[in-house]
């Protein structure tokens, strides 16, 4: 492969892509059709260690269609999921990876996460950015790719790099420059701690796809972050990273948390994703920091019920002897990843006074950190109907 | 009294004065001191049949200070309250209705009211603007005394008139042009009905007035609403009044209560007054409206936790049924005010299957209507040291 012979060998490619929470959130589209957001926004993407799609593309010389698998269960491949394909085909096409007819080739794709798909932790930003980080390897394309993953899930692009990373909407109308770019690698903030809350959720969400269109037609508000609020908090919070300012980007990601549930509230009919379980998060953040005088936690919330907090190592086990609780469980496995700290017993927590405990509203925690972008590796037998 | 000779009898004026909700809300002011508001906003008073504020006010030659009972308690009166009556005092001078020895006289105070004071149903709105209005009377007082009630509390000046009332901010710096003015009586419309949900809620409120102070100082989103849209929408909601159009009376009212809420989660740290119970019923009317291809209904939020609904009379009983069906409850009075209507048995329900019923969240409902503003009556006696 990238040769002007296209493709010579049967490849599979295994990759691991990360999960990527915003902390300056991305709501609203300029282009539906391109997917370029009306805002910049900016992500911390998480440990593949203990939050990861996997997908495992191989070429399929016996066939022109593409077989996908996700979880163990044979699934049709959503529009975004072949709309991806097709990019990544026509992208090594012009790079002259592979050649007119390569474009045939069959493809096996089997995917599964390691967390919960229902959960909402935005599995398919994964699950997306690894399909197409996965057919960088197999099409031997060069370069960025986060504008293919762009349009196959917006926030998806950002899942592309490690660490902090910048959204971009770009000016060119064609999109070409709304891509996501490092800020600073994962190694920039060892210290920071990224908790998510798994909550016991019924309800069944707005898809933000649809959620998004809704507030870019009828929120007025909407407009008014886009064009004058949320480029200027990027910028802000690009130096918070930069400084390892803790309170700094505690503080902006709180606000713009709320920012984004506003808009979606001034949505008509309102969306509304937060709920009771929400209002005693974040009032138990904002008492925690209160008390301790200085900001050491800030929650943000995506377009689904899950809580996820952010910390400096050194609070972590205060915080989560809070959690442990505001939120009691007779769940076994209520503390999932970088646990290896003991917890204090309950009547010797501090801040104890500010809780009001509710049960079962929590059903565990999973404690990690931000990492390293998609990792693949590759395994090459020569082509072959078997291959 | 009203003479050159000042108070020459002892009067004794009862006053009952309405409850309005906001259906253009009024959140932030651009004066503190002077109670002037950032935007005009547009309310429905309510008729006193249903929730009245009550106040008796007597003049006491025997004293110089002022008593108050409220609901048969002994109270020390609010500085707001002081303020009333200071305000009051000197308009009175300034008119020449009482000389300035009169404003030694004391002052017997006596309030009720007809509803729950704790259940956040804009009370010391009802409240304020009957003393104002009580002391109208007492004092003598030609003309407006809306810009008297605005000092003492904000949005209790829309309840010194009757049916559809807009609150000015005005352009004057000294806040003299910012008075409430009627838009229509409430004769205009008498089909017009409106629903309070009293919902079981132990949870203490953000105050109004150190609320919207934090969201002048902290949302973003807070000054573009008030220099943007909410008088753009006050035209709107005038000509909604003035054609009797209840559907767009109803969308704007949803829309402006989104909004003010939406600009309190943006206030930081967040204010949130919408609960799980608020946003049942918010699903509950659009999925009402949707399954009727129609907008038959709205509903709009204050500073505190009781939903207000609109309908018009002829589907007030096919929504006092859905909403006896989503919020069961085994309060024998459960539905009060204006329910002249026999209600379906549960089975013979209309719109059945969009409910996801919830017992016990609301522990009754008033059904009532607009209505006049205040009404005064008057008792004199020749003045002496027992009257």
């Amino acid at each position: 492969m990238g040769t002007q012979d296209g493709i010579q060998s049967c490849r599979t490619v295994v990759c691991e892509a990360p999960v990527n929470i915003a902390v300056i959130k991305y709501w609203g589209k300029k282009n539906e059709d391109l997917v370029i957001p009306l805002n910049d926004s900016i992500s911390v993407t998480l440990d593949t260690e203990h939050l990861r799609a996997r997908t495992i593309v191989s070429l399929d010389p016996t066939s022109d269609g593409v077989q996908f698998s996700l979880n163990g269960k044979e699934e049709t491949p959503s529009k975004r999921f072949m709309k991806v394909i097709a990019l990544c085909k026509s992208e090594a096409l012009r790079q002259g990876s592979i050649r007119e007819n390569d474009t045939t080739l069959g493809l096996r794709i089997v995917s599964d996460n390691n967390f919960p798909t229902a959960a909402g932790l935005a599995s398919s930003a994964a699950g997306i950015s690894c399909l197409a980080s996965a057919l960088k390897a197999v099409y031997d394309i060069q370069g960025d790719i986060s504008g293919i993953v762009r349009q196959g899930s917006g926030s998806a692009c950002r899942s592309v790099y490690g660490g902090f990373v910048r959204w971009h909407t770009g000016h060119a109308g064609d999109g070409s420059d709304s891509v996501a770019q490092q800020i600073r690698p994962a190694s920039h903030w060892p210290e920071l701690r990224v908790l998510i809350l798994v909550v016991n959720d019924k309800k069944k969400d707005v898809s933000s796809t649809s959620g998004m269109k809704e507030s870019v037609d009828t929120s007025d508000l909407l407009r008014y972050r886009a064009d004058f609020i949320a480029n200027a908090r990027c910028e802000a919070m690009t130096a918070a990273i930069t400084d390892r300012n803790f309170e700094k980007f505690a503080e902006l990601t709180m606000r713009d948390s709320n920012q984004f549930h506003a808009i979606c509230l001034d949505t008509y009919p309102p969306i509304m994703y937060l709920d009771d379980t929400s209002k005693a998060v974040i009032n138990l953040i904002h008492a925690y920091n209160r008390k301790s005088g200085r900001i050491l936690a800030a929650y943000s919330f995506d377009a689904g019920p899950n809580p996820f907090l952010f910390t400096l190592s050194e609070n972590l086990q205060s915080l989560v002897e809070l959690l442990r609780l505001q939120f009691p469980s007779a769940n076994s496995s209520f503390l999932r990843g970088l646990t290896d700290f003991l917890l204090k017993s309950p009547e010797n927590v501090e801040y104890g006074d500010i809780l009001n405990p509710v049960s079962d509203s929590v059903q565990y925690i999973i404690v990690t950190k931000a990492g390293e972008g998609p990792k693949t590796s590759v395994n090459e037998v020569p082509m072959s109907p078997f291959c």
